[in-house]
């Protein structure tokens, strides 16, 4: 090999940027053999100079201004790991139009504005990688996009947010209810103190959305994803899953059959499912295709070194590709436009827990509400009195259109002696 | 796209290559549009012309002499699915000389000759890829090249072979013993009539060479994988395993540290390690790298439309290489022939069953010998006496070097009141 060096452009120097600079500082000699060059950080955009980094770097490669990355003329590839829309989106457009090949983390800016990146990638021929923004450190989007381009993709179900994952790990394992976990694990680091993104779902529905088109090669619209978060899930719940020989995660789930499905929910899955035993923050994607069967990725789902891990991976990719002229080598594959289905259409099994009035006749009541709708029911439980005036009703149907659900839970809420319908939860098999 | 088509000659038209040809026919168009190029097969070589084939193929394309498909000029692709050595190397070269890219899954060709075909891929510049030859449908080796190549791999670890986890998994359901189970697994088609070569562990042994020499960047002689199959488990063993917390599984180990470590052989694995719980004819690869810390590969380790769906994303990967000009991006990764780890020097903890005289002092006798020789125990059982004379006395080691235990065992051996050492299986953590 001869002394060729690529100059990379770091844009932001927080957790994440700071795990790429060790990595490609620490594992330099075995990474610049594998890429057929170098690879060297020459500009570090920050906020503040002045602050300090995580990371020891040379001082002189720090500046607040976007423009000193543009203009330095070596930088070949631009590493953007600021996060958000604004400004990233920006500078992710200006960099690809300049002829730099971009790597990114950022999914909420891919899942709203992939198409318009990836098509500036496309007319400018250089790179656009993302493989850190689904699963952290877990290869995944560039297997469904290399290795496993042969499959048609009928399922891709994950659980692709660690801190929904850790919260109902350990719900299910303290018995404990959500507000108690989730206090315990902004404590410990493992939440946000504004935990929205991750536990109504936004943080999942991106990744979904991401994963999604890659798969089934069609554009998708993140205003597609039907998204439900965790916030109401409680222990009795988790109980009544375990009852029923189901783990409860929260899943982004994407089916391609006539249309295609996109949601992101808590679900009951049968506890022998390998999804039900990623526990804690890890996260796993599960595919299904019509050659290979089916498949998991398994690993961290975030994290300074494993997310650094994935966007190393793709640095080195896109610098294989400089140094062979094969920039565009992997485009986007959202050939199609595929209609996504209205979720009336949608079918599934679910987990109904209703809070009664402990009398005869309510059971008989409910279900035949339920027959009357095209609803038919696998199991029932119905545990014994408490001291209180109601009881729980737990049913779980059979695979049943949720639109036909939904007009009998009208009927079954107006129930005299029906008070609550406590919980709604999908079940997948 | 334009009309360009790139043209594959297939050595081989059994189970695998049969697949092949299924998905390169069945999703033919979105492998088009991902390739840039129309993949067509333009010869297949076959042993006989006059055999019915699984697939139903065009009979103009088949002939019986490899010399057609070498001197179709069109022919820019050649896929190996012929297996063994002979005549697979001698076809899988002459290809690659001629100036054809090579896709193989070809286990014990690449783990004997990998050094040899990977030469003569990159002197002619072109590729010879072989995703296939390990875990079948799962993506590992080009996640390892590509996506984790800016980690330092240290561990890697695999149930590779499914047969073997078929049978261990049902002794371990059903607590039947070894004969009986390999009897079913052979009328169900899991195990081959001859089983020496899944069941003494030389197909693990192949796979291990070929991922160690990739994760640790390192040439492999398949002579330094220490390999030890599952003829000799008991149902007694998967009864202590199952009481002490562990799986038993059959595992492809490879460490790196100071030197490396490359073994095949039966494992006590904690039974909430990801791959305790990967069962029946799964396979899954765990790797520890340096930046991803863990993660794992889960599915199908073989089958006709697996196996084909890594052949053809390798198929694929080598159209893309040909459209742009960069057969060659991905080559051999083997910088470096580092030292393989003497089998006394490994460490490792070890589960020891032991058939002794049920007498006072043995226990005493055992543990002394084995603490001479710096062996310590982590926790011994000794259930109560049998109606015969022996006893099971079941040790557990803490982490030693190998070297030590043997000398132990030597003296353990000769002691009168231990009537044999009836199973000694390594434990991982």
């Amino acid at each position: 090999m001869d002394n060729k060096e690529i100059k990379i452009g770091l844009l932001g120097c927080g957790t994440v940027g700071s795990g790429v600079y060790k990595i490609l500082e620490g594992n330099a000699d075995s990474i610049s053999k594998k890429s057929g060059a170098k690879l060297v950080v020459n500009k570090i955009l920050v906020k503040d100079k002045t602050e300090p980094l995580v990371v020891d770097v040379n001082k002189d490669l720090l500046t607040e201004n976007f423009e000193d990355v543009l203009n330095d003329s070596e930088i070949e590839i631009v590493v953007e790991v600021i996060g958000g829309v604004n400004p990233a989106r920006d500078f992710v457009l200006r960099s690809l139009k300049s002829g730099r090949s971009v790597i990114s983390a950022n999914k909420e800016l891919i899942a709203k504005h992939g198409e318009e990146l990836l098509a500036a990638a496309e007319e400018n021929e250089v790179d656009f990688y993302f493989e850190a923004s689904v699963g952290g450190g877990i290869p995944i989007i560039s297997p469904l996009k290399e290795d496993l381009a042969g499959n048609k993709i009928t399922k891709v179900m994950g659980i692709v947010n660690g801190t929904t994952n850790y919260i109902l790990t350990k719900m299910d394992q303290e018995g404990a209810e959500f507000d108690t976990v989730l206090k315990k694990a902004q404590e410990l680091g493992y939440a946000e103190a504004d935990p929205t993104s991750d536990i109504e779902g936004y943080d999942a529905a991106y990744k979904l959305a991401i994963l999604a088109s890659i798969a089934f090669e069609s554009r998708v619209n993140i205003d597609d994803v039907y998204m439900e978060g965790i916030t109401k899930i409680t222990k009795e719940d988790i109980t009544y899953a375990r009852e029923l020989g189901y783990k409860l995660k929260l899943l982004a789930i994407g089916k391609q059959n006539e249309g295609i499905e996109l949601r992101v929910h808590p679900t009951f899955l049968p506890k022998e499912h390998p999804l039900a035993k990623v526990d804690d923050v890890f996260n796993a994607i599960f595919i299904e295709g019509d050659a290979i069967g089916e498949a998991m990725f398994y690993g961290p789902g975030a994290g300074q070194m494993p997310t650094g891990s994935a966007i190393v991976g793709d640095v080195i990719a896109a610098a294989r590709n400089i140094n062979y002229g094969a920039q565009g080598r992997i485009a986007c594959t959202c050939f199609d436009q595929k209609e996504v289905k209205n979720r009336e259409e949608v079918e599934s099994s679910f987990y109904i827990r209703l809070d009664v009035i402990d009398k005869p006749g309510v059971l008989g009541e409910v279900t035949g509400l339920l027959g009357n709708n095209q609803v038919s029911i696998e199991s029932v439980i119905q545990h014994g009195r408490s001291d209180n005036s109601t009881v729980p009703l737990v049913l779980v149907t059979h695979q049943i259109k949720e639109g036909n659900l939904q007009k009998a839970l009208e009927k079954i809420k107006s129930l005299e002696d029906v008070k609550e319908i406590a919980s709604l939860i999908r079940v997948e098999e």
